[in-house]
């Protein structure tokens, strides 16, 4: 961790930049569980993710802009140790029916991480008074929220068929 | 990973195993964020958590036993990656009460990890018909959102005491 945590403010910036080491790490690892993927619908909600996730990239890039701090000097390990359990599953041997519900349960785990990491975030933001920040921030989770409930949607018939 | 992932039973054995390590892994690390915390409210939930972890893992290990398999063979990178994470947060230098809201942080990744990985156990206990599984990993999955839950109450003490 690059700051020493003297003030909330301080564990907010820290929060920021964990989160925007995420977001950076998923969208250098969603291309190859997108490949990976077979069911189209299930790739289609990957592509669509890896889309949001880089316009989420940039919205974080507008807040640091805003608090006038470099989003640099943090790399989150938590996310390090999703994408590694991830690349795991990737190289196993398996039915492309039950490698689709495997990347669904690897990747509703980045979202919850991502709901957790946003949702802190956003009460820190509110409590600071940086209510714009939260704005954007809130938005941000509500996308995490439901890319997690499309998932689990996705996944009905995909265990379906992988239980076949 | 021990298995290949020939059908979804093999891969629900392989999440039951992932979900075991992570518990493991929060019972080693939970007294070290119990121990950092400063407010008695959160060292309380904490201490409760981990007890009701304890009890989780002796279900999983009846689950275990139910399904005729082992529970060892499987680390769950994920849960190391948090727990690093959750670690380097307590050798910062912070005040009590910005360490209890940088705790309340990483306690809710832990939790929300937790959610993610046995909503897809759940998922998966049910498609595969194993009804008295499924009913364990569900009520497992109430207790950890009700954690969740009461972190996010207890944050909003912590948060206006660390924002002063």
């Amino acid at each position: 961790m690059a700051d020493k945590l003297k003030s909330l403010e301080d564990l907010f910036h820290h929060e920021l930049r964990d989160i925007y080491s995420a977001e950076k790490q998923i969208i250098d690892a969603l291309p190859e569980m997108i490949e990976a993927a077979s069911s189209s619908e299930l790739k289609d909600a990957l592509t669509n993710h890896l889309d949001e996730t880089k316009n989420q990239k940039q919205r974080l890039e507008e807040v640091f802009d805003e608090l006038g701090i470099s989003a640099e000097g943090e790399v989150c390990p938590a996310m390090a140790g999703i994408i590694k359990e991830a690349k795991t599953i990737l190289k196993e041997e398996a039915s492309p029916e039950v490698m689709d519900a495997a990347l669904i349960a690897e990747a509703q785990r980045v979202e919850h991480y991502e709901i957790a990491a946003y949702g802190t975030a956003c009460a820190f933001a509110e409590r600071l008074g940086h209510e714009e920040i939260k704005n954007i921030l809130g938005e941000i989770l509500e996308e995490e929220k439901n890319a997690d409930e499309k998932l689990t949607e996705i996944s009905e018939s995909v265990n379906e068929k992988a239980s076949v």
